[in-house]
């Protein structure tokens, strides 16, 4: 599930409309120099790559996505009609080397798409420029729909939510695998974006770690509707219980989405927190009980289905190895769910 | 911890300087009914009594502070400086029949204090008369601050935090009464104010449930900063990581507060949870081990050290049986804040 190595061209989603997002895009990077700060960028490079016509990077960037480099007038020229921000620095700010970037897009006609928690509108020369030249700002992190309080009713259809043992590991690509394989078999099902880049890939869905936090739980309620009986929400989920900053964006996402369904996504090669490097990443014992047991209380049939690896830095053999080994110990199917096939799961999931 | 039945006068607390909010306050009532959604208004009234002039009750109201009854105007001409919402309706929003007595307040004079999701200033009417009148609006929930994401780093001082078998038990009034009894022991202790209510005694704090979901365990890390070793923080907690709506909230604050001791809140005579007549109130022994469980991520010393109890239903004799049945069951000091001394709960706090 890592970002890093290019995928074989995945197959489209269902059709679900991209509101308001104009594209092809050019995918600037900034000067971020490791993978996992680039997920959007990647993620949208594998999920949604007809869409990208190139990068822009500024001095000092480590990171490659294997496309063309281009300046903003390349981009514009090549049919391009937005930048979209493929980086999430931590905090999540806008830092002001990227200024010029972003007026130099304004300039050669492209709109600006941003995922992050800073907004492009209170950046005054952004928002003066796009004013100036008619161009648009899209926030995606920032919902406009306002959110109801969480109520743990019941409601109809399935879902499955990614859980993880840490930030940045493979829930959504995971989320995205496992809605297409289901649709691939016929069942009628839907991604749930959950975050920025979850969202400029399927075109939906609700940024749940910048919704205020009395309302997480009743916008992941919101996410997931009422369904027909045999409909399922494939639910992107967030974070990690056992992470210092996000586990509790992670608990109302979980609590609100009432999963019948939990997918637990590990990197059996990651030994501490990415950048918390004091924090220990869990056993996948604890990880599944945690879970499992915080579920329970919006879904009493809640239940780990599977264990999805990132078995990106593995040969092979080795990931295999690894897939059996933990599957076996934990009575699940495990998989890597960009390297092995998903039927096992499947089978899981829809037995009756 | 019931709010309910009028308290002896409380000491007032250690002076922490109220930045900006106007007093004495008119405290008004809407129309609500019950006790619970009134939590606002009697917090104020037990905790900081001197600066209560009066009441402002619609029809249908059908709470008492046991103070006067006054309009606007009677209030103003007893000296109060603004009218203070004392109700906090689920979902947070301002019901428009508020509308007239908001404008009446203005009109005599009166600044508004609210705690409320929905802000003052985003209704037009109010906001217009305020600036026609000169009058100040105080969305206390609404925190200026922006807040970094929590790093995990342990912080010097030593913590306490409330936690809950759920909402609206008494999370706050065993804070602030702990903290008054630590430094009636001449312990150097402050209250840390997590709610709106909390923040309207102490002057000074951050309404958690508010911050954008991100950012909780960041904000909660500012809330009770580097300290003294012997220092204590005594943070009122928020929610409870059983409560289908407001869990993610309860976690983050948990991770965030790096809490040393918990005491765990509960009303023993509570089968449900408020508001939420689907969900049980989760076992006393349920509630202590996994609020210690999840502390123990931040803090690896953390240790529920006392229990809480919220008896106003109960005569002296029966919340006596009670604490000692409780308390024995678990080993650890029970009490009611208000009714017995915590003399045994400081003692095991801080004990070496």
């Amino acid at each position: 599930m890592s970002p890093a190595a290019p995928l074989p061209a995945a197959e489209p989603l269902a059709p679900q409309p991209v509101v308001g997002l104009p594209s092809p895009f050019l995918v600037f990077l900034g000067e971020v120099t490791t993978v996992p700060l680039a997920k959007t960028a990647f993620g949208v490079r594998d999920w949604r790559g007809d869409d990208v016509v190139g990068q822009a990077r500024l001095p000092g960037c480590g990171v490659d996505l294997g496309v063309d480099e281009l300046t903003p007038a390349q981009a514009a020229a090549r049919g391009a009609r937005a930048l979209l921000i493929g980086v999430a620095p931590i905090g999540g700010g806008i830092p002001p080397t990227w200024i010029p970037s972003l007026l130099a897009a304004l300039e050669a006609g492209l709109d600006l798409i941003s995922g992050l928690h800073a907004r492009l509108r209170d950046i005054p020369a952004v928002r003066e420029a796009a004013a100036r030249l008619g161009r648009r700002l899209y926030d995606v992190r920032h919902a406009d729909q306002a959110f109801p309080i969480a109520t743990g009713a019941r409601r109809s259809g399935r879902r499955l939510l990614t859980v993880g043992t840490d930030c940045a590991l493979g829930k959504k690509y995971a989320a995205l695998a496992i809605a297409q394989a289901l649709r691939a078999r016929g069942v009628d099902a839907d991604f749930r974006a959950t975050g920025q880049t979850g969202i400029m890939i399927a075109g939906q869905g609700v940024a749940i770690d910048a919704v205020v936090a009395d309302f997480v739980a009743g916008a992941a309620e919101t996410l997931s509707p009422d369904a027909a009986p045999d409909h399922w929400d494939v639910i992107e989920g967030q974070g990690s219980l056992f992470h210092p900053a996000y586990a509790g964006v992670s608990l109302g996402l979980l609590h609100g989405s009432q999963p019948d369904a939990l997918v637990v996504c590990h990197d059996p090669t990651r030994t501490t927190l990415h950048a918390y490097p004091g924090f220990p990443v869990v056993s996948l014992a604890e990880a599944i009980a945690r879970n499992a047991e915080a579920a329970r209380l919006t879904n009493p049939a809640a239940r780990v289905v599977g264990i999805s690896l990132n078995t990106a830095s593995l040969d092979e053999a080795s990931a295999r190895a690894a897939a059996d080994e933990i599957g076996a110990a934990h009575g699940v199917p495990c998989f890597d769910p960009l390297r092995f096939g998903l039927d096992a799961l499947l089978d899981r999931m829809l037995a009756p």
